[in-house]
């Protein structure tokens, strides 16, 4: 029976800000390297996937970090897969500080896209072929929360760029991250307090693209969209704060 | 006698474009990373500096890499530090791939500031009690080259947010190259071409700031400048491409 994977990463000068701790954006690019280091190492990366026209798509994810480690200490990140569905799998991972805390965690579903039609394929074929890749430990939080409607109180627009494109040549998601935590105040990103975010991707946002981004600003919380056309909703994602006691 | 010190790295899938090769920035955060590593372990960090409300800031930096390497390739930072001055220590890189091949290299020039005052100071004294950290070993490539006058022929604006800024809360280093480089056409920061990079920082960017981005194109270079006040040059960098015979 599988078990899960342990990788080490330490916080560097480049994941601080002025704080010193690490931000949000850099422990959740940890925790998507790790995804992709994981399925690369398990032989269902997307260098194989590629290799038939497909690609992993990161559908949702929730991310919760109790406090955020300072620079220059080390963590691990734990990962692994509960489930396959037909349209999407079931990632999940805890952050633990050196001393064996457990100081974050997070739950991710991914999809398979098709790279010519960029629409999902059926997974099946995954969960049986890669069967022995699910370890029988539920997520250790809750899933990904959907996020229905958003009333902007606040909002910016972004040209989707060179650096914000990943592999995939769609943003990256520590960027749209990143854009939608930047609408905030600074206090409130660098205060001491424990903090969950869900984010859903409905569609890609892609180079050249103007983005039209939202926040919907509440008393301990925050709502954000990110719309590629004006209309339709590209990404939607909540942020709630809630203060240690 | 000091000797150069050797920091590995792994090109993650959060380092690379669409062609599946590390970004320049990728590669110049790894570079940059190494600095603040290199100097936290030797005791002249910027946690040691801050104490004294001192700290570290990049003044000059050039980058040449040769040839971009690929996802899940390893490679392998050295650095020294050649020589102290009143106003600027040295320190050197060499990139080197899996086989020992140096497909990169970087020359970067360091003030030291006091916290309050924002200005330079002495760092004599850096020089004589960490004199056994400097490796007689000269720089790998030329040092970083003036730039001197800038007439743009695109232009863009970026006001400056939370994920922009760093330890220093100014604008990170990596963050300047990339609102520079993502000016240019797509094809050509991803063609297959070596690459050298000169930045020169005259004065910081800081939160909440407008930045005119210019860029000067040119056949196969191109010029940069960055300024905070639209008067007078924060940056100004310069890039030139060879391509590979």
């Amino acid at each position: 029976m599988a078990e899960k994977s342990f990788y080490s990463y330490r916080v560097d000068p480049q994941d601080v800000d002025f704080t010193l701790r690490a931000t949000l954006a850099s422990l959740g690019s940890s925790i998507l390297n790790t995804a992709g280091l994981d399925a690369y190492g398990k032989g269902f990366g997307v260098d194989v996937l590629n290799a038939e026209n497909h690609s992993w798509v990161l559908s949702r994810m929730a991310i919760e970090i109790d406090r955020r480690p300072e620079q220059y200490t080390d963590y691990t990140v734990a990962t692994w897969i509960s489930d396959y569905g037909r349209v999407l799998s079931t990632r999940n991972f805890t952050l633990t500080d050196a001393s064996g805390h457990e100081f974050g965690r997070a739950v991710t579903q991914w999809a398979m896209i098709d790279l010519t039609t960029r629409s999902a394929v059926d997974l099946s074929w995954v969960g049986r072929e890669h069967d022995d890749a699910v370890v029988p430990v539920p997520p250790p939080t809750d899933r990904p929360r959907k996020i229905r409607e958003v009333v902007p109180t606040l909002q910016t627009e972004h040209r989707v760029v060179y650096s914000d494109i990943d592999f995939n040549r769609h943003v990256n998601t520590m960027r749209y991250i990143e854009m939608m935590l930047d609408l905030l105040p600074v206090e409130r990103l660098t205060q001491e307090a424990a903090v969950r975010l869900d984010i859903h991707f409905l569609k890609e946002c892609r180079l050249g693209q103007t983005l039209r981004v939202g926040c919907e600003e509440r008393d301990s919380s925050a709502l954000f969209e990110i719309s590629g056309d004006g209309v339709t909703a590209a990404v939607r994602a909540s942020v709630e704060w809630t203060p240690r006691s």
